[in-house]
């Protein structure tokens, strides 16, 4: 519980307004899209200005009160999911657009700015944000800096971290910490902006990012290549990366998800195809053709059915709406949904669908399998029933299966939902014991009384455990 | 000193013909590329694998010596300058090119690897691995790590970070840390990865380092934009930005520079021209093409006095070891050379190249300029002879006026030499000392005893202060 006094003080800082506590509204900040049991956080307070942010941090810092920073809730990895003693920072007040530098092409932004919201205002500049996590219509740019988010576009463009320059947040302890540049190269002091990056607010609290902006690609092309089998799409996959193509985007869908999303979207998918590859190239327009026509011919040539290249805007703009609609889609159709996200080196894809298909047999559950395919990074998405007990039991042997299946082929744990509470008790089987020792060293001297959403990424509870 | 039974142990993992300890020997490794005072190592030892690196580590670590790690020693900014009672840890029997994979377009190397051997064993596979350093012939990719070095490319292939996907290091007590993947996605535990690069040595001893490699661009090609005043120059950089053009690179070559460069590798270089851009635009060859062509046309607009295209490979390279001989063309003019780099935001560039004209003037000193003048990274290159006390102090306030100017633009320090010693002492103007303290205590936790090349960075020396 959090004190009277404490709670006082908060008020003070954010105005009446701007700080709840009701048991109804602390209810929506227990959990986020992850399928983790849910903790109740003892207050939750919007700030709306960095001296309010400064102020929350400070009095949490001598009270020793727990903060997990929330933007949207979109995590999938239980990042956002707070302590049961602690408060939720919510970020929603935070939501300005400081400046779009066209001359220099960064962006400056609050943690609370929605990430379309910035890629839209980007844009109407003709300039171009690319990192794009499927959430992207309500997640924060805060949420997307404090997961590493990826997206649809990480093949062509990287992740969050890669357009990252430089960012200012308030540590621990209450200090007010700058790192990192407007410049596009900078070589001062550590690299303090590149371990914040995915540091899932367990370092600092945001108050400023920057970001850099890059040219818009001038021309794009979107197809749907149709398959009679997984295995020849997911070998066309590795055929296209070998061919020195990297396209924007390079998307797989399986039958179970095709289903889904054309019973949830009607965007006239074919439902009886073992799976699609969802293909767009973007760049110069003489390159979009080349490029194009090489991808079709590939598709071709590795088996695929028929290709349907996108005649117009609204046409490519369905192939991508019904993409984006997976995750819904699949969430429909059983009370459990658990999107993974282990990732695997690109040319292990075709390994690792035959891997998934295997695990979803022996364990006898439905598995769904869509994603960024071209960066090696599948969505095996489990739909279960978590109180089916005996179901569930068999869907967390599973994605163990699942870590160690992609863990053999040289891959990861996340592609770019985090570890959060998630994965992380699984992270020594990926990086070794030294790895986390290495972690909770740093992390126990920058948060000593571990106040800075506790229990993620190294599995430290806020008791120190 | 060291003790002899410290020595002892240090031979008995080389072996003796891989431990140095004669004060001639000792010299060589006293000193970088920095303008600063030597200081003699107490031994220097070369490992030839990790078992030789993590022994030297734990004994090290045990007897509390100070480890710095030297590849080629072309540091500028005093990184590789060692404690006097510490040892030097030499890389060049660490050189192995472990796996080149083409598939997943990634390569596994030791530190002690040249990066130009590098650059040429993936180009021979049709991949590219683009930071090019300055001093690539000769630096190594464990320096280029520590130092997050940069080059010619950066402007459109970013630096040495944004190509570092994962790294095996030890830390300071000889535990053996895995961190990053070798997929094209990592969200898996902190991005340690990311702060090891450009922490100069100072947070783990590198063993092995798996770097991005890409597709090689197709075609290229350069020219040279011949200028009568600078500020013609600097005002084209600008323009080539704003028009959304980003060549992989993009260099300045002032009039001192110019005659310099000229008079040591007669390249034919314009030796009255008062600024010289050479520019190179890369890609498939449409976008070449175009690209080529609307460059041409700003560097006329903008007043170019001429502009000579490349036609051959032959000319191509001629104009590039031209630019790469600059800082050895110059450093034949006087005793002392300073290569400072200082970056800011792009469209900053007319205004810093102005202020370091009056910078020259108003200190009576001569400064050389050139460098990536398309990242914003100049290099100020200052001559003078460090025994001449008078003008040595004026050079001294000239690079704090450097760095104030620098800043004042909304500038950074160091665009991609590090902050070593030589700007350990600015570092607080730039970030302020919340930051600086949030550095330490990060380092401190990591290395309680000082070990990891001590005064680097945070300006921490070895006993603490």
């Amino acid at each position: 519980m959090i004190s009277q006094s404490v709670i006082d003080k908060l008020k003070e800082i954010v105005g009446p307004d701007n700080i709840l506590t009701e048991q109804e509204d602390m209810l929506t900040y227990s959990y986020d899209a992850a399928v983790l049991d849910p903790r109740m956080p003892g207050a939750a307070v919007m700030p709306g200005n960095t001296d309010e942010i400064g102020g929350i941090v400070s009095v949490c810092h001598e009270n020793r009160i727990p903060i997990t920073v929330r933007g949207a809730g979109t995590n999938l990895s239980g990042g956002t999911i707070p302590e049961g003693h602690g408060i939720v920072m919510l970020t929603g007040r935070l939501n300005k657009i400081i400046e779009i530098n066209e001359a220099d092409m960064y962006a400056v932004v609050q943690p609370g700015v929605v990430t379309a919201d910035l890629a839209a205002a980007v844009e109407a500049k003709g300039l171009f944000y690319p990192p794009d996590p499927g959430s992207q219509a309500v997640s924060t740019i805060g949420g997307n800096v404090a997961e590493n988010a990826g997206g649809l576009r990480g093949l062509k463009y990287g992740v969050t971290k890669d357009y990252v320059m430089g960012m200012r947040f308030f540590d621990a302890r209450g200090n007010y910490v700058k790192t990192g540049s407007r410049t596009v190269k900078c070589a001062t002091g550590y690299n303090i902006t590149g371990l914040m990056v995915g540091s899932e607010g367990t370092l600092g609290v945001l108050d400023e990012i920057t970001l850099k902006l890059i040219p818009a690609p001038q021309a794009r092309q979107s197809m749907v290549a149709v398959y009679d089998t997984i295995e020849q799409a997911s070998e066309t996959v590795a055929a296209i990366i070998a061919a020195r193509i990297v396209p924007a985007t390079l998307e797989i869908l399986d039958n179970f998800t095709i289903r889904a999303v054309e019973d949830f979207s009607k965007a006239g998918l074919p439902v009886d195809a073992a799976a699609l590859l969802l293909i767009e190239v973007d760049g110069h327009p003489a390159v979009v053709e080349e490029e194009g026509q090489k991808v079709e011919a590939l598709c071709k040539k590795m088996g695929a059915a028929g290709i349907n290249v996108a005649q117009t805007d609204a046409e490519r703009d369905k192939i991508w709406a019904a993409r984006r609609s997976a995750l819904s889609a699949l969430a429909k159709l059983k009370p459990t949904l658990v999107l993974e996200d282990a990732t695997v080196p690109r040319s292990k894809i075709p390994d690792m669908v035959k891997a998934l298909q295997d695990i979803a047999e022996k364990y006898k559950i439905d598995i769904g399998t869509f994603g960024h395919a071209g960066d090696g990074n599948l969505h095996p998405t489990i739909l279960t029933d978590k109180r089916d007990k005996a179901e569930f039991h068999r869907v967390e042997l599973a994605i163990e299966e699942i870590f160690d299946k992609a863990l053999g082929f040289g891959g990861t744990l996340s592609g770019e939902h985090g570890t959060g509470i998630a994965k992380a008790p699984f992270l020594e089987k990926e990086a070794g014991f030294s790895s986390i020792l290495f972690s909770r060293q740093l992390r126990a001297a920058l948060d000593p009384d571990n106040i800075l959403n506790p229990g993620k990424i190294t599995g430290v509870s806020a008791d120190g455990k």
